[in-house]
């Protein structure tokens, strides 16, 4: 863990640090990303969970929108940019040791790409899996032309 | 995406498949690991993120007691079995493409090493980073051999 990381572990509440010395120490993978969670501000739904790297994660907290980096397209993904499902930033926070994020956010309808609310909808037991809800919107209706 | 995953997005609620073949479908990373996220089942919290492998993921879902897998310790890691701060599961699931887990937890006292209640205490904006929680227990009373 990085010298900041752990001097802000006995830090009290209040203590402040300015952003590029986060930025720098940030525990950034092998491919220069760190998994970012959303959870929707008011209700508390875990919605999904994807990658940031330094420049998305800059646009977010300068914008406000959301910005994402694609590992599967390697481009920015400015969530909603085809779907039109926007996410807004509440909040970011970084845990303790400065690897993950958690984003507090303002989603309208859908976070999955198969019109779920929520991506996390494969809920599992000692014997099996069951998927347990059911899409908002179809997906082909997501990402139609005619949106 | 695994075809098995691909499959379940279009399938409707109350779709089962068998444990086995989910934990074969998975995404491990390089190292065999998954990302898992760690929700306090009655606030909504998101408490920490941590890594498993397939060997902690089944470990968890038999017993109902969270294990992960230390990466800097290199091996299985009962949460609370040095802090004695445990965390019981309530419910797993899985993301649509298979490669984040989200649990949903009943954690007492504190899921950080630094005795706060959630790792997530670093709070960002667009200048700054702000502390912005106190522990709950102090660290040096959390790891005392004396408990």
């Amino acid at each position: 863990m990085s010298e900041l990381f752990k001097s802000l572990e006995s830090a009290s509440s209040g203590t402040r640090r300015p952003l590029t010395e986060i930025l720098d120490a940030i525990r950034w993978n092998e491919g220069g990303l760190i998994p970012a969670i959303a959870q929707q501000h008011d209700t508390g739904e875990v919605l999904m969970m994807a990658w940031m790297n330094r420049a998305s994660l800059q646009e977010t907290l300068d914008t406000g929108r959301v910005c994402y980096w694609s590992r599967s397209r390697g481009k920015l993904w400015r969530k909603g940019e085809s779907s039109g499902q926007e996410q807004h930033l509440k909040q970011a926070r970084l845990d303790c040791d400065g690897d993950t994020l958690l984003l507090s956010v303002d989603q309208t309808g859908p976070a999955c790409h198969t019109g779920r609310r929520s991506c996390f909808y494969v809920a599992l037991d000692a014997e099996q899996a069951t998927v347990d809800s059911e899409p908002m919107i179809p997906p082909s209706e997501l990402y139609s032309d005619k949106r």
